[in-house]
């Protein structure tokens, strides 16, 4: 019961530092494989600690002798002494695992073997300048030219972007065991933390990241506009990559989302993961915890691995000056939802991984407005110029719909209301008659989108918002408009009327105020910023008519009629 | 710019140990003064710390001399030594502070000579049995004796309960400087961190405590059916206590909430508090980190309070057998929104605080009812009978009201959907023409409320949710009833016509159905686990309906109808 369980990690680097994070909530001592102060062994005051490096067959021994569990945070480690010593002690994942990953080309071949999608790749070990152009004529060109071994934050990596790029590409990497890996045109890149235990594999939700020189710069969880079915594929296919090694861990699976929404494997790291920093805020249990739990055997409840809030991750790399980093999280101290993490490793060096920065907030797009100036700022004190701004819209939270542009006029009063109440929208044409299948294929996404409100305002028989609500579970305001006859009842009624399973949340008769304000209710239910936003303007409305009211008794009717120009 | 400002703290436990883990995030050394391998100690590897004790002259001279700013973990210190050093290096809080606060009849006088409510007290030291006697006759029984100084956790504290209990009283306590306070018939203990900053002063949200045997057991953000209104009162007292001291830092102000909403100080403590622990992961900013960023003059954004989700905080108190505590862990590893804190003590001690456990939800009682399993756990861990069953009831999410109960069958349907999609709700009969109070009370405290939507069933005049909608900012859905005349046409035209600016949202006449699935839509605009079940729900129709298309075109109209007995 009480665990007294000693686990030994390969490496003491900020991967290391939070996973002993983790462990010292639970008492576990962590026995750090590095040099004396490295990161992790900041952070844990015990004797277990070995003095030395990870890459030295002696040193992993004596860590072995001294732990039940051995692990790493860094898959550059001695294979051969892990399988050693792994009759001994648990190694986790298993040195077979970490000896096909080691070597990025064998990992490919091993990913294809197991049927999961990676970009073709082919072998140059040997073959010098004739084989680059061998490759490139087969591949075209740019093609990337990669380092088997010892590659990671894009060392080891170059584009090879014509036959004249071949000399620069060989003195750049030459002496290094090499692959080249066909050019992916990718519209994003994808990641997942995927969670290996003795019973099965589990996964975080997917993210996106945003690579700078190769290095890990950004983080979003969720990805931007990807729908709930890539995302899911995205983790299918994770699981599935992550299936095929042998151990137990948290792995880190890397894709590219190409432009035709195909999903190609990209690289996998056998630990915690710099895509994965965002699990300690933004999910109950963090992918630190939930590898501690994994190599262990302890527990790990899937629905742990949810996301609670929208969050963004920002990489603090060393720029111009020795403390650039510091000045990084000075800045940070004024934004109010950023948790801020150092990893204790002194002065910066450029390009460094000094700290990271996580925003989490209610909805991506506040923790993108919140995180815009503090990426700003890193990219200032690196030298890079300002990046491309996204453009500073706030995802809609409510879509305004319409039969035709004959209805805009109705509802203006109405987007008024969302403009000064703060609400985010969209306006789209769409009539369920003249364009059923647009009106299907908007109403059947939408709530895969940041939508969550829409209203509908239509005429005459107004199916409109009654078809919309047919194919979506999002709650649907129907504002039904007068036109030539009935004055407005057949409107009125065709949305009131909807059969018993497709509710219409119907106002008035052209009371657009009363169908936005409605939306900015069913926003405010679970947001306290927009109901308070509200209620402000609801007192205003009752102050403006009790000072009418005031005026009146004051005046008498016949001075007021006069002011309104009624007498 | 550079933070190379070393923070000395008085006292190494579990406070001082989270203290460490947000500073360690931060980079910023905190040296630590209490005994070799104390909690704080174990996960701050560095030549920094102090051995001894937080109450020895000179240890606290050695600390001073190595740091920039000293604080403490612990109020129970020798000041006067603070005193001395106060001139060479910053105390935060002050040592008048420390000193004031530290003797508890001290601390009740200084606040009320500054306005602020306490419990009456009355000084005892060295009147004996007969001063007891008389404030017994004074106060009436019960009364609470409490030793000024050393008390806490229970400790030093004797409930008199009659003249006869007055010897037991003096044998318990009789060796210490004594004060009596008179009891305090409570609904509920409430407590509210206070930031202090060279600034102003900031406050975290309200919290319920509730206590056990004197030992704080669990915390409750926010608390259970306590109004805003007295939550904010709750801020507004603390703020006020906690402005008339000196000094930067974090305080708990622990108060009563009395059964007439009367608000009185209980107790100070000028540190983090065990009140305080649920803002780890509630929170953007926990109490820890503010304390920090407090006594270093760091900002601290007002809104990075905020209570991000419901918390409830469970103390893990030492029980029967040394490894009580690392049982009720292994338990807690299965409930995925369990965030676990051991604190490093070793083994376990009846009632000694070990660790604690937090779990956060969307709603506050999806976070009681998954740790209710844990409370009772921890319970028997202690030997104690298991507490009293909070109801294990949700809180509401949908209220219905209707203007009579002639409403209720028609109300049938809607409310088995409601139940079906396993969603909390409440019925009431609330009139807007017999019982306009009732109605106008219940509107204007919902929102205040667990409630999110609010569903109206009127017939005839139809006014109830029209009233209703201008009580409140909460969505209203309105259900026309049809009565005697109009076939219901008088209902639906009442609530649909609305005037701009209080939107009712009207389902078709009679159809509780859609009233019921449209709340439902309203609470999956934000809540996705309900729109997964409204999704799942809609397609089990969808399948209903093709099934029966399927049958209709394989047996023709003739045999379809016979079977519905309309042949």
């Amino acid at each position: 019961m009480a665990d007294s369980r000693k686990v030994g990690v390969l490496g003491g680097g900020q991967l290391g530092r939070m996973l002993i994070e983790a462990a010292n909530r639970l008492n576990i001592q962590v026995n750090v494989l590095d040099a004396a102060a490295s990161p992790a062994k900041q952070i844990s005051a015990h004797d277990g600690h070995i003095e030395g490096s990870f890459k030295d067959a002696s040193s992993v021994k004596k860590l072995a002798q001294a732990c039940d569990v051995v692990t790493v945070e860094i898959e550059h480690v001695d294979t051969h002494m892990l399988e050693e010593v792994a009759g001994e002690v648990a190694v986790e994942p298993s040195w077979k695992t970490l000896r096909t990953i080691k070597d990025k080309y064998a990992q490919k071949e091993y990913l294809k073997e197991h049927g999961v999608d990676v970009a073709e790749s082919e072998d140059l070990e040997g073959k010098g300048a004739d084989g680059l152009k061998a490759v490139g004529e087969r591949f075209g060109y740019p093609y990337m030219l990669k380092s088997k071994t010892e590659a990671y934050d894009g060392r080891g990596n170059f584009v090879v972007r014509s036959e004249a790029n071949i000399d620069a590409a060989i003195k750049a990497l030459g002496d290094r065991p090499l692959y080249a890996e066909r050019w992916a045109e990718f519209r994003m890149e994808l990641a997942v933390m995927v969670v290996k235990t003795k019973d099965g594999v589990l996964t975080f939700p997917t993210v996106e990241t945003v690579h700078e020189d190769s290095i890990c710069k950004l983080t979003y969880a969720p990805p931007r506009n990807v729908s709930k079915e890539t995302t899911q594929r995205a983790q299918d296919l994770a699981k599935k990559a992550i299936g095929a090694f042998e151990g137990k861990g948290v792995f880190g699976v890397e894709m590219f989302l190409l432009k035709d929404d195909t999903l190609l494997v990209n690289e996998i790291a056998p630990r915690p993961h710099n895509s994965g920093h965002y699990t300690i805020e933004a999910c109950p249990l963090s992918q630190y915890d939930a590898h501690l739990r994994a190599i262990l055997d302890m527990p790990i409840p899937a629905s742990a691995l949810r996301l609670r809030e929208p969050a963004i991750m920002l990489n603090i790399l060393g720029g111009k000056t020795p403390d650039s980093h510091l000045k990084v999280a000075h800045k940070a101290y004024e934004s109010p939802n950023a948790s801020i993490h150092l990893y204790g490793k002194g002065d910066a060096r450029p390009g460094r991984k000094m700290g990271h920065i996580t925003v989490t907030a209610p909805t991506l797009s506040e923790a993108e407005k919140e995180i815009q100036p503090l990426i700003d700022f890193v990219d200032d004190q690196r030298g890079k110029p300002l990046g491309p701004r996204a453009a500073q819209v706030d995802e809609p939270l409510v879509a305004v719909i319409m039969g035709s542009d004959s209805d805009l006029p109705v509802l203006k009063a109405g987007l008024q209301i969302l403009e000064k109440l703060q609400i985010p929208f969209t306006t789209r044409i769409t009539s369920a008659h003249r364009t059923p299948d647009w009106l299907r294929e908007f109403s059947k996404s939408a709530a895969d989108t940041s939508l969550r409100v829409i209203i509908g305002a239509a005429g005459g028989a107004a199916h409109l918002p009654g078809m919309c609500a047919s194919w979506t579970t999002l709650p649907v305001v129907g504002l039904p408009v007068k036109v030539t006859h009935m004055d407005g009842w057949d409107s009125l009624v065709s949305m009131t009327q909807m059969p018993r399973g497709e509710p219409v949340a119907t106002v008035g008769i052209n009371n657009s105020t009363n169908a936005a304000l409605l939306a900015v209710r069913i926003l405010g239910a679970t947001d306290l910023a927009v109901r308070e936003r509200l209620r402000v303007w609801m007192e205003g409305n009752e102050k403006e008519v009790l000072r009418k009211d005031q005026e009146l008794a004051e005046q008498g009717f016949e001075s007021y009629l006069k002011k309104m120009g009624k007498w």
